[in-house]
């Protein structure tokens, strides 16, 4: 058995209906993947996940890293243990992190030193260190170290980005891991589909279990987004899976399955819930905290079947996020998961079908400034 | 039938193990209520409660009123449907807040002009006003209109409140409520033994459903507050419910039980839970954010059945409290009110099973202040 079964191609597009398969047990993609950074879903328990259907949650290796420290993982018996969570766990490696949180960044051929976000104590981090933190985590997909491009930059940044990245993937292609970790490689070359393309090719000439496209969602527009996708997915082999990572909105999900994208994970639904917005209909959101909602008797969602919207009213929502009541939050990011873990559920159910074109329509309505 | 039926009466002691009968369904007693006051209890869900065995709640009249108001709770079809808890409510007058709480006091004959302590509204509440807020709440007990007599207080104060207070009580006890609301009336009379007797024959004298004793964990010690459920509770009819308010920690309960008092309330387990602090054996708590517990790979309470001792380890527990993770106040609330729960059944059973004494003695074990 390989590490990705294609279980039916869907004929209008380039979306697939697959099978990862695990260590920890098989995950069904399209999937999305929730986001725990610190060894935890924001304001959801282990149980919550289990319930709503989650097959697979990330983690974030800087922040795990820094606190509680991988001494401590370790001694709990990996992270799974240590955070009660026995499905399979993803960990990136750390340099998305290093590159957007930590200050007073060198990079050198190896990695990069930094100092912590959150006391300035002196770190490095390169393939090696990254591959090593994931490895005493013990996470079922370990994530390979590249560098991620910065948005904007010129083609020539771009592709000394993208020659680091296959230096330091290269690197962290030699690290050995324990029996059973996967490991995908990263595509970079930011908005230039030639870049795209050859990081595409020298990645998959490493021969990683999977590959993600990553340096998106980092400021770039939809179509310059997609452009990206465009370039990438079809220099990827197609019997391995396929992560597009930190995306995205439910359009852009969809439309990135579109192009054979499998996985993904983003903070929005659990973020957004956090801050009152709920997701409704075709991808858009609604402020649950907003004044006309004050005597809305009805749920978030009609339709929606969560543990939010078949017990709760939007008037109350709102009054606990108006009187600061973390039952709001625990209720929005409920209902935001279970959002985009329906809309995946509802992708892989009309791949099988043959019906995506269909949902693909649905949520691109207004998809009109979009490159494909 | 009655408001209250006493099933058994510990031999050792006035403990006494009964059922509050109300619209909503039976209370076993003694029993401990969780607080919601602004409708919610902190940082835990209406299922959470029932899985956890509540079998009422509190709500805070002065909160609610506040927050969202009583039109919108009207509008939803009362404090039951706007929070969806199906379950006994037991409401507070607004008196304790607007005296701990509000600011700009002006008491008059009627009751006190304030203003409010989130935006400088003002407002009046006197017994009056309170009942029908909490007739608009449409909660299961409604608490008479009372003054909370500040500690310390001369007996001269007292006494001048105590008879504010049956002045007060005496108007809340003539306004309407809706069918099947229980009204309960409140003792006070500070720290002075006669005035709390004289209080509660004032008190009784106005046939309320079942009896309150105020004005206690206000600050007085703890021998002091105990003086004043002795001096109280034998003024009170037998066949009618006892309720401590605000009390306390596990010995108090205990020792309050042994004097009589059936119903329980505090924001103890809660706050705490939100503090890092978990209840453990006889009453005591930990700190679970302690840095001796960040490789502490043993639940909380290894002996407790709750979700979170039996999933969860201290060294999780304070790496979730230490990165600012709400998981980690969901789980020790949810562990604290399953130990003030757990408390009140343990006591019920003592009480049928005729080891109410051994029970007693092992919470207060170190229990050399008291005044009894």
């Amino acid at each position: 058995m390989g590490i990705f079964t294609c279980l039916k191609k869907d004929p209008s597009s380039n979306a697939r209906r697959g099978v990862v398969h695990t260590r920890r047990g098989d995950i069904q993609t399209p999937i999305f993947m929730p986001v725990g950074t610190r060894g935890s879903v924001k304001a959801v328990s282990p149980r919550e996940l289990e319930e709503l259907g989650a097959q697979i949650i990330l983690g974030n290796t800087y922040h795990l890293f820094l606190r509680p420290g991988c001494e401590i993982i370790e001694a709990a018996g990996g992270l799974h243990k240590f955070i009660n969570y026995p499905r399979p766990i993803l960990t990136d490696s750390g340099g998305f992190q290093v590159f957007s949180l930590a200050t007073l960044r060198k990079v050198t051929p190896d990695g990069v030193k930094f100092a912590s976000h959150i006391d300035g104590s002196r770190f490095f981090l390169g393939p090696k260190e990254s591959m090593a933190i994931q490895r005493s985590l013990d996470s079922d997909i370990v994530m390979a170290f590249d560098e991620c491009t910065p948005y904007p930059a010129t083609e020539l940044q771009a592709l000394k980005s993208l020659e680091l990245t296959t230096r330091w993937e290269t690197m962290s292609r030699e690290q050995p891991l324990n029996d059973g970790q996967l490991r995908f490689g990263i595509v970079q070359g930011s908005t230039f589909p030639e870049l795209r393309k050859r990081s595409a090719r020298e990645i998959t000439a490493l021969d990683f279990d999977g590959y993600a496209i990553g340096g998106v969602s980092v400021g770039e527009s939809e179509p310059e987004m997609l452009k990206a996708v465009d370039a990438a997915a079809p220099e990827l082999p197609w019997e391995r899976p396929r992560y597009l990572m930190g995306v995205g909105t439910p359009r852009q999900i969809v439309e990135s399955v579109a192009r054979g994208v499998d996985m993904f994970d983003c903070v929005m639904p659990t973020r957004l819930g956090r801050h009152g917005a709920a997701f409704v209909e075709n991808g858009r959101t609604i402020n649950v905290t907003a004044g006309k909602y004050s005597r809305d008797f009805t749920p978030v969602d009609p339709e929606c079947d969560c543990y939010c919207c078949r017990n709760f009213t939007k008037a109350y929502i709102r009054h606990l996020f108006n009187v600061g009541e973390i039952l709001g939050i625990r209720l929005l990011t409920l209902h935001n998961l279970h959002y985009f873990l329906n809309l995946a559920a509802k992708i892989r159910h009309s791949i099988e079908e043959g019906t995506f074109a269909e949902l693909r329509a649905y949520y691109s309505a207004d998809f009109s400034r979009s490159a494909n």
